[in-house]
This record gives C-alpha cells, sequence and structure tokens, in this order.
C-alpha cells in the first residue's frame, strides 16, 4: 500500500462498538490516528472520554453504521454480538452496501463465519480480527492482531488495524483470525499455569521470588506472563489487564474446537475447570494472571 | 568491580569439567574470552575441539583441580557431581586451599549445599550457578546464570560467568541458585505443554500453524518456547537444544523441593509422568520440546 | 404398594421407543415381566427380536404413544430426545391427558426440564430415570435408576421401574435424576482412570495382571469397574457395555453442570479431553474402557 | 493344607512389630485365633490392649525374634523397617536359622527384596505380604493381603495369613505383593477423586448428597471407596481408615516405579501432588478420603 493509499483509506469514516476494558484504549488509538470516528457503548457514559477526544457519540450500533465505512466492534462473546449486530437498532439496520465489518471480538471460528454469511446478502463483508496483549498492548497499540477474510478487505483495513496493533497477520478466510486467538488462549494456559506453579514453589520456600523471576527473564522460562503478570501472582493481587471470566470464555471455545478435530488438551482442560472455580467464587473480574489463585491455595498460601 | 580487578580475574587460572551439549560451548567461551583453561572430559575425544581452542587438556579432574585456581562443572546429576569431586582422582584431590568450585551442574539446593560443607574443610569455597537458555545460549553467552554463594565468591567468580552468560544474578547462599533453577524448569514444563497444545490444536485444524504462532510472538502468548521450540514440535523432530531426560530429572527435583514446602504442583506433575513415557521410549536423549510428544500422540498426530 | 395395587399398575399399557444397546434389554424386561409393550426403533429391524418376543410394532413415536399409558424412552441425547418428542409423529403427537413420559435417556437437568416444561400443558407428565450398569445390568435388570419427578408419578411407574432395574431411587422433581446419573459419570472417569493406571503399571511390569487384580478385588481399591472392566484393559479389546461417545456427552453435561455450580474437576477434565481424542481416533463406539487407551499409548502399550 | 497341618501351623509361636492404625488389629486378631503371639511396639504403651487379650509383651524386636517362628511386620516406611530388623536389638539380632519374616508393611519392591537378601544369609526366609483394606478391614480380619515369596513360606504362613484377612494372593517371589499392592494404591487415588468430583458437584448443586450417591451404589460408579468413604468427604472430617500420608508414601513408590517401567500416571501425579498440600497444611494423620480437601477447597467448598 503507498502512502497515497494509506491517506486514502485514512478518508474511510469509522464506526466503533464497545468501549470495554480493550475497547476504549483501541478507539482511542483510532482517533488520535486521526479517523473520524463514531462511537457506541450498550452504557452510554463510557463514550464521553471518547467524545472528549474528538470522536462523536451515536445513540445506537444502526446509527454508527450509518455514518460509517468501516464499523469495528469489541465486544464480550457471540450472544452480545448477534445482539448488536442483528438485534433492534442492531449495525445490520445501519450498514448499507459496501460496509465493512471488523469484528476484534473473540468468537469461535463458527459463530464469526456464520454472522460474515448473514451480512453478505447486506453487501457487507467481514473481517474477524481478533487482538492479543491485554490492556497494555490496546492502550500502547502494540497488539497483535490475528486477521481472516479476503485480501481485498484486509488491505482496505490495514491501516485501521494498524493504528491499533503493532503486528497484523493475515491468516486465511474469514474465521482464521478466531482459529488462531483460541489457540493463543490455549498456550496462555498452560504458560499461566507454568509460572503460577513456580511463583508457589518460591513463595513456599521463603525465596525472594521476584528476584527469583528477575534471574530467568532472559532464559527459556522467559514469557510475556512471565514479564508482566508473575508481579501479580506473588502480590496475589489481580488488577485488570485481562478478565479472566472472558479468558474462560474462551477456552470453552478451544475445547470446543479441540473436540471437533480431535485435540486432545490436558493442560488447557485443568486451567478450564479451575477457572470455574474462581469465577463462582467470586473473581471473575480478576485479570488472567488469578489462575494463580487455584495454585495458591492448593499450595496452601 | 573496576576494570583492572576484571582483568585481574581474568589472570585466574580456570578449570573446567564437563564438555557436554552445553559445557563445550561455555569452555570455549571462557577460551575465548581470554582464560588460560584446563578442561577434562569422562569421554576425552570431546576434549580436542577445546585444545584447539588453547585449552589444555588434563587427565583428570584432580589434575585439572591443580592446575586451577576457580573449577567450573557442568555436569548431568549428582551422583556424576559426588564422584568427579569426591571419587578416585577427583577435584576433591587437586583441590588447595583457596580454591573456588564454580557448580554450573543442576541438583537439589540440598545436594548443592551438602557437597559445599564437604569441601568446605580443605579450604574450598562454592558457588551454585546452574544456567538456563539451551544449547543456543551457551553457544551465545547469552545464559542466565543463577547464583548462589558468598559476596566475595560471587565477584571473585563475576568475569567467568560473564564470560558464559548474559544475565548473572546472585540470589543467596549457597543452594540459591539450584532453588532458582528447579523454578526455571517448572515454569518452562508449563511454558511447553501450552505451546504444545496450541501447535496440536493448530495441527489438527488443518492450519499453517507456523503462520499463526508467527502472529502470536508479540502479544500474551509470547515465550521463548513459543518463539525457539515451535518450530519442532510442529515438525514434530527435536534436535538438542536441551536433553528431556535433564529436564525429567530437574523436575524430579523440583517435585521432592515441592513435596518439602508444600507447593501444589499439578502441571509440572503432569510433565513429569509424561517425560517418564517418553524416556521409557527411546526419546530421552530428544531436545526437552519433545515433551509435545505425549500431546501429539494423544491428539493421534 | 400393595399386590393389587402393582397387578393393577402391570395392567397399565407401556410404550417404549429406542432400542439401542441398552433399550433392547430393558423393553425385553418389561415383555418378560408380563407388560403389554409397544416398540418403535429409529432403524426398524431392531424392533423384531421384541417382536418375536411379543410386542407390538408401532410405525412412529406417534403411534407408540397413541398405544400406551405410559411411554419410556431410551435415547442417545438431548437433540433425539427433542426430535422423537417434538418432531414430525413425535410421542407429543400421541400423547393424551394422562399420560407419563419416562426418560431414561441422559440429558443435562436443564433439558429434562425444558421437555417436561413443554409437555405440561398437554397433560402429559415427566420422569427424568437415567439409569446405570452398562448393557449387563440392562440386560440382567440390575441397573441402578436414578429417578426426579412427582411422587404419585413415581408409584405410578414403580413396577416399570422394578421390571428394569435393583434400585430405584426417587430423588427429587424433574431434573434430580438427571443431576444424580452426571455425578455417576463423573464418579465413573476417575475410577476409570485409577484402574486404567493400575493395569498401565502392572503390563510395563511385566505382571500377570489379571491376577493381580484379582488379588486386590475386595480390598480399598475394589469397584465394579475393576470387578468388570480391568479384564479388557488389560486385553486392549472393549467390547460393549456402555459406548465411550455417550460417556463423553455425559461428561459434557456434568462439566457444563459443574462450571453453572462452581465445582472445579480436574479429573473429568483429563477423562474428557482424553475421550476426545479416543473418539476422533475412530474409537467411539468401543466401550467406555476404552478410556484406558489413552494411558496405554501414553505408557507406549 | 490339611486340618491336622493348620493346626500344626498354628502351634508355630507368631512374634509381631508394629502396633498402629492397622497392626493393632491384625495382632489381636492373631490372638484371637489361638496363636501365641510375642508383640513389640516402639510406644510401648500401644502393646498393652495386647497384653489383655494374652500376648506377650517383647522389650525389644530382638526379644520378639527370639520367642517366635514367625514374625510379622506391620511398619511406616522402609527407614522404619531396616531399624526394626537391622539396627540395634533389631529382629536380625533375635532371629535363629529356619525363621520366617513375613512383613505386611508398604515398601518398594526393591527394598523388600534388598532386606530379603540381607536376611537370607541368616536363614532367615521373607514374605512381602502387604495388606488393602483400611483400619475396618484389618479390625474384621477381611484384609486383601498381596503374598511374595517361595510357595513353601507362603504355605506355612497361610493360616497366619488367613487369621489376619479374606483373601490371600500369592503373586510370586519376594516383591510381588508389593508390586500388587503399588497398583492398589494408584487404582485408589483415581477412585478417591472421581468420587470427590462427585461429591463435590453434588454439594455445590445443593443435593442430598448421601442420597445421590446411595442411587449410584449398585451401578457402574459403585466402589469400595464409595461405599465406605463418600460419608467422610461429604461431612469434610476424615477420621482413620488409613492414614494420607503414608498412602502419599506409597504414591511415592507407584510413581518410581512407574518411572522405572515407563508407565504414565497422570491421575496418580495429580492425586500425588494435591496430598503433598493436604499433609503440608497439617492433615497428613486425617485419613486417605481427605484427598477430597483439594477438590472441595478448589470448589470453595
Amino acid at each position: 500500500m503507498t502512502t497515497s493509499e494509506r491517506s486514502e483509506a485514512k478518508r474511510e469514516k469509522i464506526g466503533f462498538v464497545g468501549l470495554g476494558t480493550m475497547g476504549q484504549f483501541m478507539a482511542s488509538n483510532l482517533v488520535n490516528s486521526g479517523f473520524a470516528v463514531t462511537v457506541w457503548n450498550r452504557t452510554s457514559e463510557r463514550t464521553a472520554p471518547l467524545a472528549e477526544l474528538g470522536a462523536t457519540r451515536a445513540a445506537s450500533p444502526a446509527e454508527v453504521a450509518r455514518a460509517s465505512d468501516i464499523v469495528v466492534a469489541c465486544l464480550t462473546d457471540s450472544p452480545q454480538v448477534e445482539e448488536v449486530l442483528f438485534g433492534p437498532n442492531g449495525l445490520a439496520e445501519g450498514f448499507s452496501s459496501g460496509s465493512l465489518f471488523v469484528d476484534c471480538s473473540t468468537l469461535s471460528p463458527l459463530k464469526a463465519r456464520e454472522f460474515a454469511e448473514r451480512l453478505a446478502p447486506l453487501g457487507v463483508t467481514t473481517l474477524d480480527a481478533p487482538v492479543s496483549g491485554a490492556s497494555e498492548g490496546a492502550k500502547n497499540a502494540t497488539l497483535s492482531i490475528m486477521v481472516g477474510g479476503a485480501d481485498g478487505d484486509v488491505e482496505r483495513a490495514q491501516s485501521v488495524l494498524n493504528a491499533m496493533g503493532r503486528t497484523v497477520t493475515h491468516l486465511g478466510d474469514v474465521g482464521a483470525g478466531q482459529w488462531a486467538k483460541a489457540i493463543n488462549q490455549v498456550i496462555l494456559a498452560g504458560t499461566y499455569l507454568g509460572v503460577a506453579e513456580g511463583v508457589a514453589l518460591g513463595l513456599k520456600a521463603g525465596l525472594d521470588v521476584e528476584r527469583v523471576l528477575g534471574a530467568l527473564r532472559g532464559g527459556a522460562a522467559g514469557s510475556w506472563v512471565l514479564e508482566s503478570r508473575s508481579g501479580r501472582m506473588i502480590e496475589d493481587d489481580y488488577p485488570l489487564g485481562f478478565k479472566i471470566s472472558l479468558h474462560r470464555k474462551d477456552l470453552g471455545i478451544g475445547l470446543e474446537l479441540a473436540q471437533s478435530v480431535g485435540a486432545v488438551l490436558p493442560v488447557t482442560a485443568l486451567a478450564a475447570t479451575f477457572e470455574d472455580g474462581i469465577i463462582a467464587q467470586g473473581f471473575g473480574d480478576d485479570d488472567n494472571s488469578a489462575l494463580a489463585r487455584p495454585i495458591r491455595k492448593l499450595s496452601g498460601l
């Protein structure tokens, strides 16, 4: 894409629905990158900071769609996406032929394809573009974005995606991004549990665990989790980040996909049942690193 | 430490025993850094490349100790360290008062302390200095080195350790390095299994897994294992690296320590029993990333 | 219930839908106990042996319902029950006010309640009455039957249930039987894996495992699985019994229920993902004892 | 064995060392069966009830050995057996050629063979005869006894073993009994965890779990654990029984054996690490059914 094409792309009007932990930062980065952005959120007060930055507030998803060429969504789960797309005053009511829907929510690839197929008759094309990197990745526009969809649509959305993330990878047709995200969450489960077990061992031994983990960072045990989340596990305090209840939802998708293709995921299965307990005990809004809770608890910490 | 002190330290004569996958590179880096190094290995042919670089070959550990001020060991396990230290023609026979023994082998902290206590009456001091970073870390002198021992001894060995690794962290008294290494291996187990499960899911789904994992690298699932070892898991080919049989030994240490302090390590326990099967089936000399084997096998890959 | 009441109950006409591994025996036992039974099965040839015993064949579930006072179902899963109840020519078309539906299929308690609520407006009452004991329990009428529903309905169905099982326990309202069955399947998962691990250890050690297990039977490790299923694990041959694909479906129900109430089930979660692999590899029609396959495979057997 | 032979066997004088939870009952049963029994225990007050029944008290294991033809031991672990056999005033000092040592303790088969080999030069033969069935099995003489040793020795000890257990199985040479016991403990781990998960699911759902489990007893989920230990799990109160710290020791033996032969035991590995936490938190003297603790705790019960 040449510079002139990119500036043309910027001239496309952008809509953004879903201003949660991640979405608020992603939408801000779009505004700050010079895009004209129209925003909507279920609880409207969350639109205020965006409006201050220069975004336009809309009263409904339909209104967002009418005001935009490309609409980005960052929602919790597939029922919510379905509601925002096809419910009353949903995006589908406002889309016109040629609209592009970029869904940064994490869904099953099957749901992503289903929604794309329901939009197609309206002349609307879809990219699934789930992200990884937690709130700090969203804030600093360093997210990894995993994209599924048609080449032309990916090209068209490139400058939008670049404004929100550092690594944008086109992985195949619609749904391919969601497959990658499911794999991301599976890998994350094992990495979290590995670090949690190391933390528990060090704490029980009475070591200065922060210092110990500092010594390991550059070695084979190094990871984003070790670097960015082990401190929370040591403190037993789990500010967001990324909600563990959402990770549990994503592991549910991963385990369903695994069942459908016959992949056997013992550690993911353990993580999922551990997270069920965490959530039921009222910690679902904790950061994903709260996956250390059951390991700590089993260890009497 | 000032530059002049460092150059003085370099004038200390170094011994090195144990030229395996890791040790050969570590000893080479010492020679290449300008140290006078005397080497010994159980199978003497492995000393030839070191001799070509300029190292002196010794006929026994005792001879190494007699020729050196500081002796570095990089051996397989505590029985081997005990034999090389206290067996016939062992290091203990050659050490003189003031010798410093730097043990880069991975042992139980209890064994590290026991050996240090047996050396103390000879006037020999000990550092435990296990390393992480696999063969490429050893080759490129980018190892993480976790050090336990007295301040003065750590200072004395600093230039030696710096010649072999990038991060050298002093963590406490003798044994503290081994505690950190045990934690390293525990964290590694979870990280390996997490990546292995992600790889299995992607392969079963028929995805271009290398491309998918490339998309995840910069995100929350990023790790040294993902970066450096997922390719082997995709290919189902596990060249060294770091032997999985040694990782199993280290997990044995980790699980014993966990039992002694009451830490509960479910994923580590799973990894250890999986590795038992891998080793019994003849793959103990594979790289640690062969921990993907049972996950692949369970998934019918 | 007095003898005369029981003989009166016997005069109720019975319908039976679903003549699979379990259902064929259960229906036969009803016929052999003197009930007038009308049968239907999706593939009609399975009705022939029942007809020979004296049962009447019906062309559709609706016809069964019209011919019967009490209809017993023994179907695979909730979509199948929904189809047979509410699909074209389904039971609901034939039921009349006062009909009693006894569902021996294994479903989610939520589905059991949903179906009962949809039948209620027709004047039809429901018992959920899932069973445990595998094909030999069905054959020998030694099943454990876990019943949910109203007192009066349980009383009315008592002689029918007694003809199929040895232990009939009324556990609460509609759905209570399904809760108990989910718990049964969870317990079974751990018991199977425990026995499978014992078998694998014995086989790898080269012991006469059948003799060893014989020695354990009367002790603390004794169980129905040890008694009745360890032989299949030793032989690595898994004739029915009870299909492992159905157990996997049931564990899915158990894990969903666990998630909803916050119970953490690590061994069940492991069993479920192991079974995913077994089924994907083409062994879903094996007996449940094939849960030994992954343990054998991991152990190189 | 004819009646006259059995009465002759009864004329052999019996020694018994180790009057713990199990041993006190086993020794009592020997006395009550008409054997002349000499007893010793590390803490001598435990010999008083046996003396009241008619046993003779000895001041040391050596004295027991001198007074007896056959000595039965029921001790905690191999260090304790080694001490009682070969320590000062140990059995070995009192044995004479022709003595038979029947070890009902649970040890590694390797240790059992080692001790037998050390006794052989004294003319002393050995049976390993570990038991299963917990304190009630010991009390009611319904233990399962797994025996390794020479045919003649088993025949000689038959009436002694029959006085303590219901099922006595000769499984091979010395060590064979211990192999069977290790397998017993492995199977038990899975069975306990399976029942514990079922209990947790039922409790979280607010069911009358005792009634639910009663309904399952005769079905496929039936086991000694379900029958005899689920009540403790429901009450979260774990009176002996059989100490969980001893089960952990036995799982350590099982996992070591598994490693040596390449058997992969994921559930056993989980149980062992769970038990480490239980014991470290001060519950090592609880009954084995306390393996429900971590499942309850994870589930927030």
